[in-house]
Order: structure tokens, then C-alpha cells, then sequence
């Protein structure tokens, strides 16, 4: 996290862009994924310049095949690999409210290769509630279930004012990288791992186009 | 939603960037928002660079002041007014289930211009239930809820097979941007607006960096 912000951003881009490659290249409902696709079905699906979508596969080492374009297959095993998607990891969901709720139940995470072995919150009205498959775990039993489980992500949904204390605890308890849904900043140690996740950028984004769309 | 990618991307890396200076300069806890600030300490508190700070404050028109730096209020203001926030519109949310109930109570919309005026579902066991401060409603009544509170978002919460259909009412309702959480893509008129917020898309950057780091 204390990186360049130039890196960050390419990185980010190209990480979005790949994800986009990856769900619309995962088939739609009625319409499964073809064995081949051209880059230039790809960019009509995603709504982006063939341009790019070649450089960016020809950047993760994806080569197309003379005449059939590029092996759905092999684009998708390319992202995987790239995106760590085959390298399993487990996570905790820290805050037990709606949000903390909904993400601990979320079942498209197992196929991206995250597992959430426990939800924790502190308040004692919910601790020992079944939500979905999790039972809330006090915040006491944290460090036990990161070493049992070798947790090495912390997924964050508490209020701003308890997230800080959260993440030291996290931290204290060996997670290696915290998914922050307050927005709030975090101090961290420097090989700890942190990404911000405002739902307020794709309002910003909705907010900024209907605006325009008023003033036409 | 039918635009050149590059474009696309330096304004959504925009908005990007003003989102976080405006959530930083809105005051933490503990931490009020200061008077003034300069370009050096947003970028330390949003991790960026100050030169990439001072250039997009001066891309919203935002000036500093000789000995003092910006002044806190100029600057949340003028990102404010580029991005709509003092803009109000009102929108409805599609799919009552745990994203869609955490989304219609999340508390933060509201400072950012966006109201939340129905929550809608078609399970007949929903249809009634109390969601916070919503009535769940039957897909029915949405051309009545969107013509009599000027709705123009569409917040949609629904099994990605349910979602071009539920988008298509959408539309015949007369909303003019969609903000699809379902990971799959929607063919809209243009002049709708469509946001796809990929949630696997953070997922995705955790889950290269931790891969990075178990390599090391």
C-alpha cells in the first residue's frame, strides 16, 4: 500500500479489465462460453477497444490460434493463474451486520478461490447467531481461528470509529492483508496489505452521469 | 456505456481519486476535517503522489492559497459539484435479498445526494416484510414508485438470470442509469447508463497480492 500511485493505477486497470474478460468469458445464463472467441468479441462484450483487450492478453502470455482467435479455455486458466484465483486462500469477516452478513454468505468467492471460515462481531446480542452457514464468533476467538485455519485475510465491515482497533487486532491475530469496507483510513504495518472498498466511487461515477444528463 | 475504453478509464480514475481525497478531507474519527491542507498531506493520507494531488485539483478548478494550501471546503465543495453530490436523485432497489437490504439502509447514501424511495422484490414470501425504514413491494408497482418520485437510478440485486429482465422493466419505467451488481452484462438503450460494480474485482487484487506474497 505504499506504493506509487502511477503503478497502483495500471495495475488496478489492468486487474479490472481482466476481471471483466473473466466473468463475461465465465458465460451468461443462456449463453454458455464458447470454445474460441476473437479479441474482437471479447471488446463487444465488454464494451472496450479490441486494441486493448489484445495487449492485455498478450500481456498475461495469452496467445491467439491462427484463424479460431483465442481458446476460451486458455484465457481463462491465464486470468486464474495471473489473478491467484488457484492459489486457495481463507478469510474472516470482522462486523456481523447487514454488510458483514451478506458477504459472508456470498457464494460466488469459492470459485475465486477464497474461503470465509469464520464472522465475528462483538456485540453480544448476535454473538452465537447462526447467519447462513457461520455462527458469529466473538472477537476473542479471532487468533484461534486465523491459526487454526491459517486465515490470511481480514474482510472489514465494522463501523469507521471501531475500525482502526479491528485492524490491529487482525493484524496481532498474523492476517497478512485486511479488505476494508468503512471509509476509513487504516495505519498498518508495511507488509500488511490493504484495500479500500468505497461503494461511494460507483455512486460518485451513477451521480456524476445523471448529473450531466440533467443539464443536457 | 458505449464509449472509447481509454476515456473510460482516465474519468473513472478520476472519480476514483476525487472519492478518496473527499472521504479523507470529510474527517475521520477523532480527526476532524482541518481548515486547510496541503497537496503533500492528502497525497500521504490517500497514499498518492502530490504532483498527481495538485493536478486534479487544479482539473476541478480548485486553487490553493499562498502559505496556506487548499482550504478543506473549497475543495469538498468543488469535488461536491463535479460529481454531482448536491445533485438529488432518487432511486429504487431491485432484489430484496442481503445485498439488496444491506444497500437499501446503508446510511451513507444519503449525504451524497442519492435518496432510496422503494425496495422491490417478486418472492411473494418478501412482498410486505419490513426491510429498516422499507416496505418490500412486488415488481407491480414499480412504473407507479419510479413516475411519482422522479426515480432515475435502478439498483439491481437480482440472480444474474433475472437481471436483463428486471432491467428491461426497469427501463419501460422510464429509470435512466442502472447500477447492476450481478456479474453480468445488460443490453440497455443508450441513453441509460449502466454501472457494473463487480465486487470480485477487489477480490481479485487481494487475491494476486496474497499469491504475490507466498511466493516470496
Amino acid at each position: 500500500m505504499r506504493r506509487g500511485s502511477t503503478n497502483r493505477e495500471l495495475k488496478h486497470a489492468l486487474l479490472e479489465r481482466l476481471m471483466h474478460y473473466y466473468h463475461f468469458l465465465c458465460g451468461q445464463p443462456g449463453a454458455p462460453t464458447p470454445d474460441t472467441v476473437t479479441s474482437t468479441e471479447i471488446a463487444r462484450l465488454v464494451h472496450m477497444d479490441d486494441t486493448l483487450v489484445r495487449k492485455d492478453l498478450a500481456a498475461i502470455g495469452v496467445r491467439g490460434h491462427p484463424r479460431v482467435g483465442f481458446r476460451s479455455v486458455e484465457v481463462l486458466s491465464a486470468i486464474r493463474g495471473v489473478l491467484g484465483f488457484d492459489t486457495a486462500f481463507e478469510s474472516v469477516v470482522i462486523g456481523a451486520g447487514r454488510l458483514g452478513s451478506a458477504l459472508a454468505s456470498y457464494p460466488g468467492f469459492a470459485s475465486l478461490g477464497m474461503g470465509i471460515v469464520g464472522l465475528f462481531d462483538n456485540a453480544p446480542q448476535k454473538v452465537g447467531l447462526t447467519c447462513g452457514r457461520h455462527v458469529i464468533q466473538p472477537m476473542v476467538s479471532l487468533p484461534t481461528v486465523v491459526r487454526n485455519h491459517g486465515v490470511s485475510l481480514a474482510i472489514l465491515t465494522v463501523p469507521p470509529d471501531a475500525t482502526q482497533e479491528v485492524a490491529d487486532q487482525a493484524v496481532a491475530a498474523g492476517i497478512k492483508a485486511i479488505w476494508n469496507f468503512a471509509s476509513t483510513s487504516l495505519t498498518t504495518p508495511d507488509d500488511v496489505f490493504v484495500r479500500h472498498e468505497h461503494i461511494s466511487v460507483g455512486l460518485a461515477e451513477l451521480s456524476y452521469q445523471l448529473s450531466r444528463m440533467s443539464e443536457q
